[in-house]
């Protein structure tokens, strides 16, 4: 563990904890709300979850951000990408112009949506040959992941865009949860069986060629500075007492590498929704998080996790919004 | 055959077909937006299934409408619920001071809602005995729901309120698709055991006092008011060239009425979401309909349907808001 990790290892650390008197006074409310008990199944369980991180009894969710965060690969020289590394790039400039599903999402969920690029110009290195990412490179995407969070935003959700990611995400699931490539690799943006093979045959050598199973040391040796600075994202959230909806398989990889440091530094996230990314759902599995959608997506670019904010803004409005019994005159059951 | 009943068939009849034309030009729009093709799953197939009601390439869902009907049931003298039969008129209050889920929900999803409360006073027979409704009472409960739907609306959802019909939408379901009581009954609101096995009698001597298998007989001796204005606002909004999201398993059962006459009449619905309630999934596999959602509500009053409003409008948001890989000058797959 270098000094830099050490630094990121006390950011993590530096978490605070579920405020249980909200998390009290709002399963107290929700008994109280006009509603059969549990009638409004994971929603009630969404609100109190949200009341405790956000430490108030009845809040709403009024200001959610979305950061997308790009970064390039040396991986997809393996040919592990049904397209160019140009186009990671080229879909900067449709975030940025307004153009990509996500920009349409965030619109609609009312959420501020921010774009990071992060050394777009500099793909990491070819993780079958060596770590993908300096220690160095490493933090510094953690960093400028960490300092995205908008300090007044209520619920984040984090998301990429980086072509070669899936294979990232799928080396960094071998690493931490074990098996081959084989057993975590998927068709991403649609590779064909030879691109699936050559895929699980990547992740494999960049196993070997990469030895430590340390969390931060595998986010450095097999992740991406868009996935590094993912995972700085969601523990800055942490800090600042926001919860965090998690997008598809990739986000998931850096929910992954906090998870495996420990498993509390995840326990302000909830799942947004199942990708059809075949792998998602082991490793949703591994970090206990039932998706709250499960629409067939496998876009990345925060699209599943945007869509999801307006399930968790939506449980939140019953739960502060509704009135109780008493308050109605409706009697109990 | 009554010549009321004629009358609601001729109703049902003359039902517009989809616009071809529309779908294959969403189709062809959806192939070209900035994505890997298929990468937004289910978004995809309700974007050109809705471009397709609607006769428009890429439109947009702007004027959702949620509309509750509500209807006293006889059948309560048998003890089929956890909550007593005031609760009823008592909710309808609550609907109408804005306290209840639902109208959390539309405010949230930015719908218009209504409120319908049929012949409170007046509750339906308890159908153990006999018919719930005489075929007169029944259309007259399927022309109000007829006439409620707004011919500006771009969205529909209904869905109800009515201490006692889970248990009549169980009878639906036994009549129209098979079984006995026991397969189709489950807890509603909250009975226990004993509730649940009275709910399942009730059921089976719904049925044999009742012989007919006609669906719209079956409507007017096992339903409810409720129950037939739904299927008259499904069908009505078929008129109206209105896409519907169905809600859980009551709203479903007046849905199952439409598709015992002819699965196409409820080709312009989709099902917003799967209830807690158990038959519910057998009630859409048998209807053909996937659900949206699956977030263990179990509260009917069209929650369900209200909060899958938000996927339908991100599903058009995305079809019609996106740039093509040519506008954004994305390199292709």
């Amino acid at each position: 563990m270098t000094t830099t990790f050490s630094d990121l290892t006390a950011r993590i650390a530096q978490r605070p904890a579920v405020d249980s008197g909200a998390v009290a006074a709002a399963q107290q409310r929700n008994g109280t709300l006009t509603k059969p008990p549990g009638a409004l199944g994971r929603l009630e369980e969404l609100a109190i979850w949200y009341a405790g991180w956000r430490g108030q009894a009845a809040p709403r969710v009024t200001s959610p951000q979305v950061i997308v965060f790009a970064g390039n690969h040396g991986v997809t020289a393996q040919g592990v990408s049904a397209f160019p590394p140009e186009v990671t790039v080229q879909m900067v400039a449709n975030f940025q112009h307004g153009g990509a599903a996500v920009n349409q999402l965030a619109k609609d969920a009312g959420a501020r949506m921010d774009v990071h690029a992060i050394d777009l110009d500099r793909p990491t290195a070819d993780f079958t040959q060596g770590p993908a990412m300096s220690v160095e490179e490493c933090a510094a995407a953690f960093i400028t992941g960490w300092d995205t969070v908008d300090a007044e935003a209520d619920l984040l959700v984090v998301g990429e865009m980086g072509i070669g990611n899936t294979t990232s995400a799928a080396a960094i699931a071998t690493a931490l949860l074990g098996g081959t490539g084989a057993d975590w690799v998927g068709r991403g943006t649609g590779v064909d069986d030879a691109g699936l093979a050559r895929k699980a045959d990547a992740v494999d050598r960049g196993l070997a060629a990469n030895s430590s199973r340390d969390p931060l040391d595998v986010l450095a040796a097999l992740g991406g500075r868009e996935v590094a600075a993912m995972a700085g994202a969601i523990a800055r959230a942490r800090c600042l007492s926001i919860p965090v909806v998690l997008d598809g398989f990739i986000c998931c990889s850096a929910a992954l590498v906090l998870h495996s440091i420990d498993p509390d530094a995840i326990a302000h996230c909830v799942a947004g929704h199942l990708s059809a990314e075949g792998a998602h759902a082991r490793v949703l599995d591994a970090m206990d998080r039932p998706p709250l959608l499960d629409l067939g997506l496998r876009l990345g670019e925060a699209s599943g996790g945007t869509l999801a904010i307006h399930i968790v803004r939506a449980a939140l409005a019953c739960h502060s919004g509704m009135a109780t019994f008493a308050e109605a005159g409706v009697a109990g059951g």
